[in-house]
């Protein structure tokens, strides 16, 4: 099949083996798929992952153990658990000491014509939400992780750090929990995006006055969280949404003597992401920037790199 | 007055002026009081504190508004506050914006004849529990402080990293609410006083196999958040409980993947302190190292420097 192969070098291939499917799981044809950040740092070395990368997509599934399956749309979580782990058979399946991760780790992912995954990672996707909104279901989910983390935000004071993909998503899905949000971020183009949105913007540099009850760092830069340490009301919160290859230097008594909280967030909830694109209570549509075809996938990731550039999908 | 002074130089003192109780205040004459390592990081420029140092003391109240006070031996809170502003308002007392601090900012200490604090920060020490004890509240109380953060802790498997005071409080205060505890230390000697409590001990470079829910860093040391994530489980909570004077290097990938709660700690409740102490759930007599009069107050913070020592105590 043709594919994206990451090894050592980006490179489109035309001669991948289709992927083989293990009992209970699902062979999918994959129909599109959202280049992350995640994706750019693997071209960095980030996991040491080779292979097929991606791991935000839709597609349709041609094959499974569970017949209902076969001819759906879906989308579907990325991590892939034992089920027996200290992990597993405490509920955290997501950090299942075990895993492989679709397109990150030890499995696969979907910039290619075809991925596997385990049947009950999949999620149906309604009709009424086109491929192109769909991708967005991966992204969007780990924004609703943090609801889950925080449940109640309801007028909570928010500053979401970054105005990139992950920051004009969650700062998105904090306002349908009605946290009071602003985005902080250094671009005009993406920030303007949220106004419409009811969403409160500043230009990083700005001088800031407030504190925040919460701040959710989308920066994925090394200096993000001292940022938004900076930022934080005593006893408030601070979300770290994003990975980043160089350690940070903090100043932790501010830490201590604020008593401050300070949550590594990932992966999250598949449902109430898809039912906010449903409800259309998150815009994703005017993020897109650029849809490539696979062929052209190795100059969709250069202009994924772009600052310029929102999100950037390949149709496969 | 007599008293100990830090003024770039620590120092006793016979000609302190007494000091001055405005409404709402007491005098307390102080009998006994504790030297802390936040004294000692005080006499190395911590908070640029200049004046009478000390923040952990029991005394008899000599004169006040309420007159019931009058001669009773009280503990007191150390964080005197505004009432007014958006810290005080939102009921986050300890955070007051505009603070001072008993011994630690704009507020003379412990460390001397007398000390005045607002009567709202007192609390009554019953007969049952000596001097020598209730100078543990105030320590006691912020490790408590811990049990409002984390309310469930029963079962919960704890590492408690540094066998020093805070060490050999928190890991008691944690016991008392039914957690699993280990406590991690360099000293034989201190970690034996735990064993006899049905607390788990390890010494600090054996290699740990096991992940904790909740590790609680007591180390004092740059060192000691880098050890807490290394053994918190996915998902786990670090609690920070000491202050250090160097800025730590963490590698904050593993925060986010793992999705781990680090938490600042600080002033805690002196309600269950006090009930701790008089229903004897917790040890700290065996804590007390030596006990020095005012006058050798200099020599008694060298000893209280010195690791070989536990709790070294100031009698007035």
């Amino acid at each position: 099949m043709k594919g994206l192969q990451y090894d050592r070098k980006l490179q489109l291939r035309h001669d991948l083996p289709l992927p083989v499917r293990h009992p209970e799981e699902a062979l999918i044809k994959v129909l599109m798929a959202g280049i992350c950040q995640t994706d750019i740092e693997i071209t960095k070395g980030y996991m040491n992952f080779q292979g097929i990368p991606g791991h935000e997509f839709v597609g349709v599934v041609e094959a499974a153990d569970s017949g209902s399956l076969i001819g759906k749309r879906v989308v579907g979580e990325i991590n892939c658990t034992c089920r027996v782990c200290d992990n597993c058979t405490a509920g955290r399946y997501k950090h299942c000491t075990k895993r492989s991760v679709l397109g990150i780790a030890g499995r696969h992912g979907a910039f290619a014509q075809y991925l596997t995954l385990p049947e009950r990672n999949l999620h149906l996707v309604p009709d009424t939400i086109p491929d192109e909104e769909a991708v967005f279901v991966e992204p969007l989910a780990a924004c609703f992780r943090i609801l889950e983390q925080a449940p109640v935000v309801k007028d909570c004071k928010t500053l979401v750090l970054g105005d990139g993909r992950m920051g004009l998503l969650c700062s998105q899905v904090l306002k349908t929990a009605q946290a009071n949000v602003t985005v902080m971020g250094k671009h005009e183009k993406k920030l303007s995006l949220l106004k419409g949105l009811g969403i409160n913007t500043r230009i990083t540099g700005e001088v800031m006055r407030e504190v925040f009850d919460m701040v959710v760092d989308c920066t994925g830069s090394p200096d993000g969280l001292a940022t938004a340490l900076s930022c934080t009301r005593p006893q408030g919160i601070v979300f770290l949404k994003s990975t980043v290859a160089a350690p940070r230097s903090i100043d932790f008594n501010q830490v201590v003597i604020n008593e401050i909280q300070i949550r590594g967030s990932r992966c999250g909830p598949f449902a109430p992401a898809i039912q906010a694109l449903q409800k259309k209570e998150v815009v994703v549509a005017p993020l897109i920037s650029k849809i490539f075809p696979l062929d052209q996938a190795v100059e969709a990731f250069k202009a994924a790199a772009q600052k310029i550039n929102i999100k950037i999908l390949l149709q496969m």
